[in-house]
């Protein structure tokens, strides 16, 4: 609890002055005002974030974590729970969305296990598995309010070694068979959103399965009382291992000053989690796409947050946020290499 | 005409048969079905356009059309026309956005002159000037049918050209100070929109300056009666050279049956026009961005054109298609390197 409680205290504001120096360079390309968009305000904010006008962005590295659920003896997911186990080793094997996509962008990614229901280690993998797979939620608690804290606080572990190995830029993915359910529910509890509305299909459920999913959340939010107010006790009730490790890892990179890349839907309630123990970790994330989990928009909109991507993905992994990465160096190569009007000699015509 | 007629005539559909395929090895990749969204459409559109499976996008190419416009003189636009000559010449000479962003994705810009108000040559630009800017289309037509004949067949031209030199994917740019009126008009007259509802901001004008821009092409509509079934017309009376090359592009791109990337809010006007001339050509293009422009969202919703980035950029250019081909290349490089079930010994668990 102390590593956490300090890791939440210890994260401070963007550097205004050097956003503000960010600005006032951008203002001076040969572009008219704010015409990047998106790709001006990760510059400012990249400025704000590193305390820093000139800095690198190419050492990049997906966190993923890995972890089953309870919940899925409820049948809330067409595939296999052992498809947790088996994906996670194409993570450091190769070959999946998330690592061929960190192959693209020339990025790395780590498997760390925090809860995936198996006895052997996986090759690759970082073993900090709390337990094998949480409680089904919707008998009781997913997980107790000390484990809540322990997967925070691993995740906060792997944004520390992160930043002790040179990252620059990270990125938060997750592997855990019908972990739409506990994200879903989170994001219910968080902002008294119905079930009914926000439940979708995950990764293939048909319209019977979507209503027993939906019916399963409302279950698990009845009889686990969350206390909206409190996202531990959100996160141990009817959360998941790999969502917390996930919103520790969001909390641990905005205490060290690093950008944090959320990836898609899970990564949306991991973000729920960390921003309801300090919303300063905002300044921090950069969303990178928009899931196509119907919830999404919703969800984003309450928080503000407006991705980068638009493209129809619902793979998680990180595979959203690795693709993004791109657009990250993207703007820093524009807000570095673009000329002034004086450097090209042009007049500024600014209006 | 001829060079016109025998282009729009020659565009095909897709092959459905490589498509097929190309759905069916994604399909067997270790992923949920359809979870990567736009990069598998994106993989099997490819695999019709190049009637193969196995396709190289390495090399791109933004075509990047300049030219003036008569309606300058009626204040719509903040910044002074000489811009697009002295912006013209960094698409070659770099450190503008376009330049900027092909370096980032490593691919090339042609800057192509067709109706830049200057007499001196532009260094490294293509000359195809037809005149020095467009008419004033509030007085009368911005230019004669035939030269919007000659506009679309440069954009053909340089298309051809650009597939000779070995580009395998194509990206529509351009350059002309006060742009944004004619496609907006050209979308008004199109879609039977109000310009009322349509008339945005282009490049920074203020509340007053966006009435009298609205004033101006609902006056440009009135006195020039454009037919919205004959595109060529539409494009005369209302539109400006830089659009109809972009056009001619988008329909050379699609006959020669190359990709054609669209950048932001004149691509989506010379889309229009390519569109209104031969609908087959959708299947050719890609959307890149959502452009800050008002009328974006719901002049690519009547298209049924889905950008897949969001990044608020209004800058023009060709950069938002520069930047998108990276997203292309990721397409292509995930429905290659990713494994099937069978390479990574996985149960095929898909729903």
């Amino acid at each position: 609890m102390k590593k956490l409680q300090e890791t939440i205290k210890s994260i401070t504001p963007l550097s205004k002055n050097h956003m503000d120096l960010a600005k006032e360079r951008l203002d001076l390309l040969i572009k008219p005002l704010d015409s990047l968009g998106k790709l001006e305000t990760i510059a400012i904010q990249l400025s704000g974030i590193y305390e820093n006008n000139y800095y690198d962005t190419s050492n990049k590295l997906i966190l993923g974590f890995g972890a089953d659920h309870g919940v899925y003896e409820e049948n809330v997911s067409p595939c296999k729970q052992v498809v947790t186990q088996q994906q996670f080793a194409n993570f450091v094997g190769g070959g999946n969305g998330v690592s061929t996509l960190c192959n693209f962008t020339n990025s790395h990614v780590w498997a760390i296990d925090v809860g995936i229901n198996c006895d052997e280690e996986i090759t690759g993998v970082f073993n900090e598995k709390i337990r094998k797979s949480t409680d089904n939620m919707r008998i009781g608690p997913a997980m107790a309010y000390d484990e809540a804290i322990k997967s925070l606080e691993i995740g906060i572990k792997y944004a520390t070694l992160a930043k002790e190995k040179g990252y620059k830029v990270i990125g938060i993915g997750e592997m855990g068979i019908c972990n739409t359910t506990p994200s879903t529910a989170i994001m219910s509890v968080f902002f008294d959103l119905l079930p009914e509305n926000i439940t979708g299909m995950g990764c293939g459920l048909d319209n019977e399965g979507i209503l027993r999913k939906m019916n399963v959340i409302k279950d698990s939010i009845k009889i686990n009382k969350p206390d909206k107010n409190d996202p531990i006790d959100i996160l141990a009730k009817v959360g998941g291992f790999e969502i917390g490790a996930m919103a520790g890892a969001i909390l641990g990179a905005a205490s060290l000053r690093m950008p944090v890349v959320l990836d898609g839907f899970i990564s949306y309630a991991a973000f729920i989690i960390a921003y309801g123990l300090n919303n300063l970790c905002k300044d921090y994330a950069i969303p990178s796409h928009m899931s196509a989990e119907p919830a999404s928009k919703l969800v984003l909109d309450k928080l503000s947050l407006s991705p980068l991507l638009n493209l129809d993905m619902k793979l998680g992994e990180g595979s959203g946020a690795a693709l993004a990465f791109n657009i990250i160096e993207a703007a820093n190569f524009t807000y570095k290499n673009m000329l002034t009007f004086d450097e090209s000699n042009m007049e500024n015509t600014h209006p």
